[in-house]
């Protein structure tokens, strides 16, 4: 196991893809009017790619058409600290081809919020970082 | 409860900075050569300023470094998806101050990972937003 400079584990891109389809609550991160943003998403791998399903007049939708937003989700005890972080940083999209729409509505995305949430955000994971801490290497 | 246009309850500051306090776990969200970054943080509010202790050598600290940042810590079930979200956008500085940062030292900021954390992160919240999912209101 490969350890960063700060002591913790550094996860390989298989694993970071593999912790991501283990959980359905993410973050996105993006610029909104020249500010950083974060909004908790819930979120399903298609391959590689991180698909979220929103409305299509939402603010996300809006802020999120052909730019790079970087992704986030995690799992810690909060007691022990003990988890992992996954973030990947990419180019987003809109699918708007209708056979991309239709394969990606089929995707396990539950509805989360009330509304129509006809619009999908496809965020490629071309960097993809992981990081595990092991509750055992924690200090006081 | 006041409802968004989303149909999500729409918490005040109030319960916002309630809901803050609740929980040791947030993530800070900045800008790192020009793209959106995201890293999990151990926090604890000071009054109604989020303080996060990282290495003074550290990338978040030469990031966070008197410019704007945001900062979420959430709470879902990942079964029902009922939950919260905090989300806070205001500038951040580094304490300088050895008064400041000899108080900043007796919070309750457990260290997280090794090494030598001593640099503390002031976010303030001039704009906080929270929003609570409820799973009954949850469609499939």
């Amino acid at each position: 196991m490969k350890v960063d400079s700060a002591g913790l584990d550094v996860l390989s891109r298989e694993e970071c893809l593999e912790l991501l389809s283990s959980t359905p609550i993410g973050r996105i991160v993006f610029t909104d009017r020249a500010l950083p943003a974060v909004q908790p998403v819930i979120f399903c791998l298609d391959g590689e790619d991180i698909v979220i399903r929103t409305g299509a007049e939402s603010k996300l939708a809006a802020a999120t058409r052909d730019t790079v937003a970087a992704f986030e989700s995690d799992d810690f005890d909060p007691r022990t600290h003990a988890g992992w972080s996954v973030t990947a940083v990419g180019r987003t999209r809109a699918a708007h081809d209708p056979a991309e729409i239709a394969r990606l509505s089929a995707l396990p995305l539950a509805a989360w919020m009330p509304g129509k949430r006809d619009h999908f955000i496809v965020l490629s994971t071309e960097r993809l970082s992981g990081r595990r801490i092991r509750s055992q290497s924690v200090p006081r």
